[in-house]
């Protein structure tokens, strides 16, 4: 592995509510030096979780979303809270956006959105044995859950309902893992 | 489809060199009323693209991350350039960061990063036939070149050394995409 290089100064150079930017001033192990920006990840991470209702199909949700001014299919996901375990906010999540709880919850892997400048982490997670259980959220409109076929996911892949990167690779993960396990 | 939110307002709350953030004044067809931030997309748009040294082998890369802090195995990538067509912008970073260009490219899939927050895009692209071409990038070290079988895709998935979740979702639509050609 190459040598990491040495952080001489991070300097806050943007915040707001949600926001934080920093400059960090790198030097690399040949000399080279470099001011790079990145968005600084303050919270306590996040968890985007594949319901599976049964061993074909996943439920998906369609909501808003304020990035993109579009309504996205995709996978139920939110912010862990403080001293919040990842099992119990991925069951929070389920319960507030999906209506189900789930009895098995296992971590599929802990991704990073765009490493270069965020240090965002979004753990993906598959859920199953599925029961109803209804948690209320902060959401501002009853989200719209619609279950999709895991068969059905190039027909997903080719669309344009459903953009999220996070969201798609953590369909393929547990397609793989279904069909490894039908074997 | 549900009837699109009406944005009353936005506003510029934070910015920086690369960063601009925003408020967003929302009201949701049920009357609700909601203020969301989100990060501004400025650019043209990026590229990731997913080089085949042949039909079973990706050239892929090490890359220190500054938003992670650590050395990355990833895929190629980079912002488009004002007026820059999509292929070319693959192609120039292919150049830059692997050592090669392409013969053939093809669009994969135009994704969202975290759609809740952000207006980032980034499209996933297949370069194939590739021939040795270097342009100089204007990275800070040269970049690690690392061939990577795709039928290893489930022990890349497993380790540590690849988190990002647009290089992951890359290989599996490609590796489904090969396996589709061979059948």
């Amino acid at each position: 592995m190459p040598i990491l290089p040495i952080i001489h100064k991070t300097e806050q150079v943007a915040s707001s509510r949600l926001f934080q930017v920093e400059e960090v001033h790198l030097e690399f192990s040949n000399g080279e030096q470099r001011v790079f920006e990145r968005l600084v990840s303050r919270g306590y991470g996040a968890v985007l979780i594949v319901p599976m209702l049964d061993n074909e199909t996943v439920l998906m949700i369609r909501e808003y979303a304020a990035g993109t001014e579009r309504y996205e299919l995709g996978l139920p996901k939110g912010k862990v809270e403080l001293g919040e375990d990842l099992f119990v906010a991925a069951n929070r999540e389920l319960m507030e956006e999906v209506g189900h709880g789930a009895h098995h919850i296992q971590l599929l892997k802990r991704v990073s959105l765009a490493p270069g400048y965020m240090g965002h982490h979004t753990n993906l997670l598959l859920a199953r044995d599925l029961y109803p259980a209804r948690y209320p959220g902060d959401e501002p409109e009853p989200l719209e859950v619609i279950p999709w076929k895991l068969n059905r996911l190039d027909e997903l892949v080719a669309g344009d309902e459903c953009t999220e990167g996070r969201s798609l690779l953590a369909l393929y993960m547990v397609r793989d893992l279904f069909m490894r396990l039908r074997r």
